[in-house]
């Protein structure tokens, strides 16, 4: 049997995440069992939800084992078999954790899914017809469940969840405007993923410079917020938003490594008789189908053709992880691991 | 015609409220013309909504105008009519205002509406079985939408709408927790009002005791939330609240007066997967029909005797406003006018 490589989630962070909170090791993948499925991953997805599990406190899932593989979607070919429902060769996703190899129980339900890359190809079905593809949809759709014409705004723009939430609000008549750090983002955001305006909020470093940003950019006012940030940027869009307005809230990423972030103005939720909600989108797997069939038209058709980052080898992860948690990454941050 | 005594709004408050911010003045009713009626109120209530008209700043509704009578519902009878559905001696519901009498239009919808008084007392008609009833029905029932076994917490327990809901939450098969200003209060919810457990606020002055009481009321966690106030307490239940849970804004009482006040951590929206959601009773017409129904049954059956705070006269109007602002009422705060 081959070597596998893993990272391990050695210690957890005080304060910020750093590269020695994790731990190479090699070991050797074990002989297959019957109803057993050994995967080689091409490509580790490194997201956001992976700083909230490495902290020991209460959170909706239960935290990062220590000593154990760092959690993680990943897509491959299987290689070796003893259930019928896999051949070597098969292309698959599953959640193989930080490591280059894994052994999957094929007949645990969901475990591993066998994917078509005739269209769409492999590393997609981590990001725009994956997980972060079904989170837009799941926001977009069943929570702030947009009208033609209304003004949608999401953070983190040109991340693979903002990237599948501009195609698919395009495609219900929405004005789509986007939240993102720096120029080069912004202009990747209108020119590439079809964003009808970009913010970058570096430039708009107070509450007030960022609200007056969001009401030239959303001139007839915020129907919808897509927030994977928190903190000022939704401060800012909430000032902006329209009686009657919904709040999908999918991150919180600025609260992770310190204190809790507050909510400035929650008066503005009753004033505008607001709704906001958080989801998982792991929790709903009943619109999976739907909404994969939807990302995966829209990928064939080119509406959405998200950008990669790509690190090279399972020991740059870590590195890659934590430049994600500080937005250095541009569209879904990937690990190739062959 | 006879002399009418109003209550008119002279100058907007700096901060605080105070009576300055009133005016009272007589006038003479004017003669009658084809479609209108004269009513004479019996009772002027008093709601902390007021407070947010008589500021200039953006709310859901227009401000209250400078040097017009206060905004206000009434009840009271027919004492003259040119309007064929409307007859002397009738009980009527309305938005009559800070003034003895008022004139309708008896062709406008919903301006003034006949009530039978057999089993339920005029006054009610403002409060259990009026606007703030209602307000409690359509935030359990639209938002909270609790299931039987559930725990719901209602901060301002003892006001008018606090009443409702403790006994249409009953009614469902809830745990239902009150919080409150006082021994005596809380006493009242637990002995009269049907509350399984009541907290005294002032009892518990931090973020920790607060959250600690909520806990020891609710060994099962919470998993609906009916906010009337706001800020601390607010943030003190957040920290108890089950997955899934639901919040039903309906006021945000201590941030009237100063500088809005934050939500702490608002990251449990996202960690507990919770709704929050702002609303107006008035904006909901569709429901008063059903919602009126089941509260006047609960009047009628002696499962529903909310508590009235009476001052006497119009002139005592404007010191038991604020005095409502400050907590100081005891249930429904009504002004008696005859």
């Amino acid at each position: 049997m081959p070597t596998n490589r893993q990272i391990l989630l050695d210690n957890r962070p005080q304060g910020e995440a750093t590269v020695s909170n994790f731990k190479l090791v090699s070991v050797q993948t074990p002989d297959l069992q019957d109803g057993q499925v050994l995967v080689r991953h091409h490509y580790l997805s490194l997201d956001p939800y992976m700083r909230g599990r490495m902290n020991e406190s209460k959170s909706y899932a239960a935290p990062q084992p220590l000593g154990e593989v760092m959690i993680g979607g990943t897509v491959g070919e299987v290689v070796e078999s003893r259930h019928p429902k896999f051949q070597p060769g098969d292309r698959v996703v599953g959640m193989g954790g930080w490591q280059e190899y894994s052994v999957v129980n094929g007949n645990e339900p969901g475990a591993l899914r066998k994917v078509d890359t005739t269209h769409v190809p492999l590393s997609y079905y981590l990001g725009a017809v994956g997980m972060p593809g079904v989170t837009a949809w799941y926001g977009l759709v069943k929570i702030i469940a947009p009208k033609a014409g209304e003004t949608v705004v999401v953070s983190a723009a040109t991340g693979a969840v903002g990237s599948a939430l501009a195609a698919l609000a395009k495609a219900r008549g929405c004005r789509v405007v986007g939240i993102a750090g720096g120029a080069e983002k912004c202009a990747y955001a209108v020119n590439e993923l079809g964003f009808d305006a970009c913010i970058d909020y570096k430039q708009h470093t107070t509450l007030a410079a960022m609200s007056k940003a969001v009401k030239e950019a959303c001139p007839n006012g915020v129907d919808g917020l897509f927030e994977n940030v928190g903190g000022l940027v939704m401060d800012a869009v909430m000032l902006r938003m329209n009686a009657f307005s919904r709040i999908a809230v999918c991150g919180m990423i600025a609260g992770y490594d310190g204190a809790p972030l507050a909510m400035a103005n929650p008066a503005l939720i009753l004033v505008n008789r607001m709704k906001i909600q958080g989801f998982i989108v792991s929790e709903h797997p009943e619109v999976w189908g739907e909404a994969l069939n939807e990302l995966g038209t829209l990928v064939a058709q080119g509406k959405l053709h998200p950008r990669e980052t790509v690190a090279q080898g399972l020991e740059a992860a870590p590195e890659a992880f934590l430049g994600l948690l500080k937005g250095k990454n541009f569209g879904k941050q990937l690990v190739k691991l062959i």
